[in-house]
């Protein structure tokens, strides 16, 4: 399967009043991990949705938080497929700080088509990619 | 000139870890308040939108944090139209906690039509509206 | 067990360029029901804070998102006490539009004492509250 | 005068449904660039706090849109220090796609110490590197 890792910096703008980084920004953070993923194996979202109206529609979040992250903080999240189905896919995304591991996340996401708004199948070279089999850069 | 006030409670997701409002909020706060004003005056974003082809842009802001808010604080937004052209508004909005000033802003907006994305003229109607005369709720 | 509705109007601030409720709002919709029960039971975060040193820290989020939400919509938020343990507690927040179920989600929050970050005991007195019997509104 | 770039890519998180970037999405941009810029020179936000007892807050932000971003997009703020004053300091921020002209913005800042929450003298140090002269990297 394939796997992914990004950096993320901490700012004020992820943190609240309780001193540490809110609990919603991971949601951010491992957004623009699957997104910076995806367009390594060669897809834009925006591309996606205006040359194949497809769009990928996240159905189901499970994030376990395991310590707390402070501002100016740097982490990592790992992203890895877990699993791919024909119109849906299970990513899990790890935080660490250096050793540390921050969060635990484990997020599905639907393949959907717009007007109707409906799952469709996913793209076979999409699929091959996030089964780490080489793919052929075009969809 | 027309004139609105919303009220709106501070959360964790509105602070940041400096134990205050995060900057940014506040405009989240201002459009929140031009959108109950504008739903107040018989509008909708979403209709505006749909059925119009128009949204309304902010094309400059000007804002003067004058005291930090809290977590939990309950702050009061007035919003008043300032000067109403062709195309584009006003507004003046400003920020309260009782009597105390927090902020003090000042936004432009600016009515355009979707493909291509131009500057278009105001509905009458609303222009009516936002400059404080009887409307007839239609556009 | 106790129970709670709060509604929420969906702002520009809430969606994203899917058209759609942005996926991470709604942990900020839920974390605001939450704020809003406690306050109703009688406790405000920045008290807790302040005069008894803890504060309620996520621990785990479980969420199934259902059908996707839209701007202007009005969402009800369900919010239920499921588990109340020693130092932690389960809660049940369900999103509706009208009878439409949009989002359902069950999170886990620890009750944490600041200089050292331990979780410790949840002040009886929220306990027996978020068990729904009647308290006497002092900790 | 001092002067830092920073790229920025937009996520969804960045946008709203009107199929653009979010209007308060730009003040957190421009707060991360001010970030880096201060990183750069030798300083940290949480260190600034937590050794000197100091923090930067904004206290007047002037920000013009010029055109839309999207989703996607590849975006480089420019940060300058345009003015340093004892206690505070103006920073002129622009964001660019390429050679287009996003938004173009003047933010004034003040050094503020906490209990009580007053304004300070800036650190000599901060201060000379705020005006491009040769700092020795201590406060």
């Amino acid at each position: 399967m394939a796997a992914h890792t990004l950096d993320i910096r901490i700012y004020y703008e992820d943190t609240d009043a309780g001193g540490v980084v809110y609990h919603a920004s991971y949601l951010r953070f491992a957004e623009r991990a699957r997104t910076e993923f995806l367009r390594e194996l060669g897809y834009q979202n925006s591309a996606l949705e205006k040359e194949h109206g497809i769009l990928f529609v996240v159905r189901h979040i499970d994030i376990e938080y395991v310590r707390p992250a402070f501002l100016d903080d740097y982490l990592t999240v790992k992203t890895q497929t877990e699993t791919v189905k024909n119109s849906s896919f299970i990513m899990k995304q790890t935080f660490f700080r250096d050793k540390d591991l921050i969060a635990d996340m484990r997020v599905s996401l639907v393949c959907v088509a717009r007007e109707p708004f409906r799952a469709v199948r996913l793209p076979d070279e999409i699929k091959r990619k996030f089964e780490g089999q080489p793919g052929r850069n075009k969809i």
